[in-house]
């Protein structure tokens, strides 16, 4: 019999369902994978097993059985659990108790999730890292700023997290672990109670073992059908290939990978066709850096006010660049990102779905730089739903993603097309 | 001399620069004025002079003078204070000290501000209403949400104040209190560290005793130039007068007013023309309700499922029956935003700003009530700047007001138009 850490979601809903399993055996049978894996991967801020057997005898004795009954989720902690610290990754909040859960983290436990941990993120979901390690080596960064729930998933300590994403915080960290890392549509899980750095950019997603998985994640999050992602469409999907707009930071093994890619998707009957990047995406990329850290400053501005010499340098020195530009850079940064959503559905016309990098390649070695969002700040800016197919390994036998891109509501077709894909590429 | 509590900011900056005003001296002309209004007004929620007369002492010491040095700011109580309860308008969250500030705040005080107290709100800014009482009537509603801070700047006691707009929340009780209510566009006021309801929606904004100290207020918080919105432009504007999507809600004085201040204006040289809605403002006033309600359910969940008892029997039906809601409702209704802030700038091409109610009339009687929000919802989740500009009284002696309203990022020239309004009706 398999493992039920083994199991894809849909299968433990059946085993739950038949009542040939409890929302404890779900969490036994994950922390001992946590046990046997945490001491490298350092992926939690928070784990406190004991809590977790409660909740999940609590879990069992509730007379509800909703879609995510028993299974453990793990929580970025950028995110307030009312049970749990919530530290931001910063000293400043170091042992902080919010009162409330999270929009999400509620969302979660309504449908019967039980919430195993929090994970590390960066500072404030920033660039300073966490000790979190690669599930895949341990001298390499996991990414970030997601970097522990990319990391516990990655490494199948836990079936779901949630992830947040201003720059690509979701979807490299997902490639560079090996996980599916989905970011819905802007908007899509509300944020309250999430430490909201920049409010035109945070979004906030999930991590899951396979894009099916995901797919099961989103509707039972936000009571909407997942459609079935598995279903074999009515026709092979037509695929805007976006390089852009950092097409330069692309590593050998990402060229190499395209090339593969494209043809798998060629072969099962897609067609595979380049498309560049119009003025308006250009334009908005460029305000990317202006509208994330002057809303992040504004955003911690009680910290650096009252708690300066607890805010990391690198972030420090960022926070004051973003309060030293002109306000005018600011709303000029939102009016070109209004302009590119405007611009994006006339750009992929005709497309089913684009297909772009996750990452740049593989992790980078080292856990203190998590690597560049080069090819993930535009789709995070145009409020599209983004999702990470993991596609094989590098040469240091390091996972590889590739990324499927979709418009703004169809976060269900996004999903499909990045299953087909996944199919593809095998 | 001029009491201290009657000077406009740019007055009482003069003085504080040639040295002949402490924030002391501010916190006590307010304190006292407070001590007279508030057994009758009700406007705060917390309000500690012994604390005012702290940080007063502190901002004197202090060695920057910011625009705000000194000035008393009133916060309403869905908006975080470091050092004062933040009880959201509900018993769940009664005696809540939060760990750090919200952005706005931490914006106010590092221009010079004293945070005053904190604000009456309705319960989660949403429709149960506080004690807060008109100024110009007790008997009357001050308006909501932001009941405290409306009334608390219309009897004068304080000079500025935050408010939050969802629905009507800012505009309407302004004019209800004769203050000046200023939505700017949205997302200008970095909102963490606020009890969002609705992210789509929320709006943080400001009360002021005249259209000039609002311009000066936001110019504070934001780094932005406020321009000089009392300087003659070159000509008079070309004004849409916009009735409707709820022309029926205005009451006899509201339609008498309209004809005075369309009169006034034409006589001033502007052009006053009638401008009837498009399709899409229609379809996206429609979509407002489920939007709002359906974020604030996510928005709330953790109340809703731990603290049912507690919530106001009015938002938790409300809550109930926006869970109840097919999630593509919501969908929907984003989408059907989205489509009209595509299409207003089309809709007043050739204009300067709509000249539209603030509210249906005059301020209803009684205490539960705060009013129809009919004539704001629009403006709103178009996003646009929006200013209340007081205009007389009605037939009961409350104050009336007028909302100007402009496009998104044009925030300054909605407020210089705003000001020219408010000249040309005397």
């Amino acid at each position: 019999m398999t493992h039920p850490a083994d199991l894809s979601l849909a299968e433990l809903r059946q085993r739950v369902e038949a009542g040939s399993l409890s929302a404890l055996d779900l969490a036994e049978a994950y922390l001992e994978r946590i046990a046997a894996r945490e001491p490298v991967l350092r992926a939690f801020a928070w784990l406190d097993p004991a809590l977790v057997r409660r909740e999940a005898a609590a879990i069992d004795r509730s007379s509800s059985k909703g879609l995510l009954f028993g299974v453990p989720f793990a929580v970025k902690d950028v995110i307030d659990t009312a049970d749990q610290p919530s530290q931001y990754g910063s000293p400043i909040w170091a042992g902080w108790r919010p009162r409330s859960d999270a929009a999400c983290v509620a969302a979660a436990r309504l449908a019967g999730a039980n919430i195993i941990g929090k994970t590390v993120t960066t500072e404030f979901a920033t660039r300073h890292a966490g000790a979190t390690t690669n599930p895949a080596n341990p001298r390499h960064t996991p990414g970030g700023s997601s970097q522990g729930s990319a990391a516990a998933v990655g490494a199948g300590v836990v079936p779901l997290a949630f992830g947040t994403q201003t720059a690509g915080s979701v979807i490299r960290p997902a490639a560079f672990c090996g996980a599916v890392g989905f970011k819905p549509s802007y908007g899509t899980l509300h944020r309250a109670g999430m430490k909201v750095m920049s409010e035109s950019l945070d979004t906030i997603g999930i991590m899951a073992r396979s894009v099916v998985d995901a797919a099961y994640g989103m509707a039972a999050l936000t009571g909407r059908s997942p459609g079935d992602v598995t279903a074999k469409p009515a026709r092979a999907p037509r695929l805007a290939v976006v390089m852009g707009p950092q097409a330069d930071l692309a590593a050998p093994e990402t060229i190499a990978l395209f090339e593969r890619v494209a043809e798998a998707c060629r072969r099962a009957g897609a067609t595979v066709t380049p498309v560049t990047l119009t003025p308006p995406m250009g334009e908005a990329f460029e305000a990317h850096p202006f509208v994330m850290n002057m809303e992040s400053a504004a955003s911690i501005a009680w910290e650096m006010d009252h708690a300066r010499a607890l805010v990391s340098p690198v972030l420090a020195e960022r926070m004051e660049w973003a309060r030293a530009q002109d306000p005018q850079k600011l709303e000029g940064g939102r009016a070109a990102f209004a302009a590119a959503r405007a611009a994006f559905p006339a750009m992929i016309e005709g497309f089913d779905a684009v297909l772009t990098p996750a990452a740049p390649g593989e992790a980078p070695e080292g856990l203190g730089w998590t690597g560049d969002p080069g090819f993930n700040t535009l789709w995070t800016l145009l409020h599209v739903p983004c999702v990470t197919v993991p596609a094989g390994s590098g040469p240091r036998g390091l996972p590889l993603g590739v990324q499927v891109v979709g418009r703004i509501g169809e976060d269900g077709a996004t999903l499909a097309w990045g299953e087909w894909v996944a199919r593809a590429i095998g």
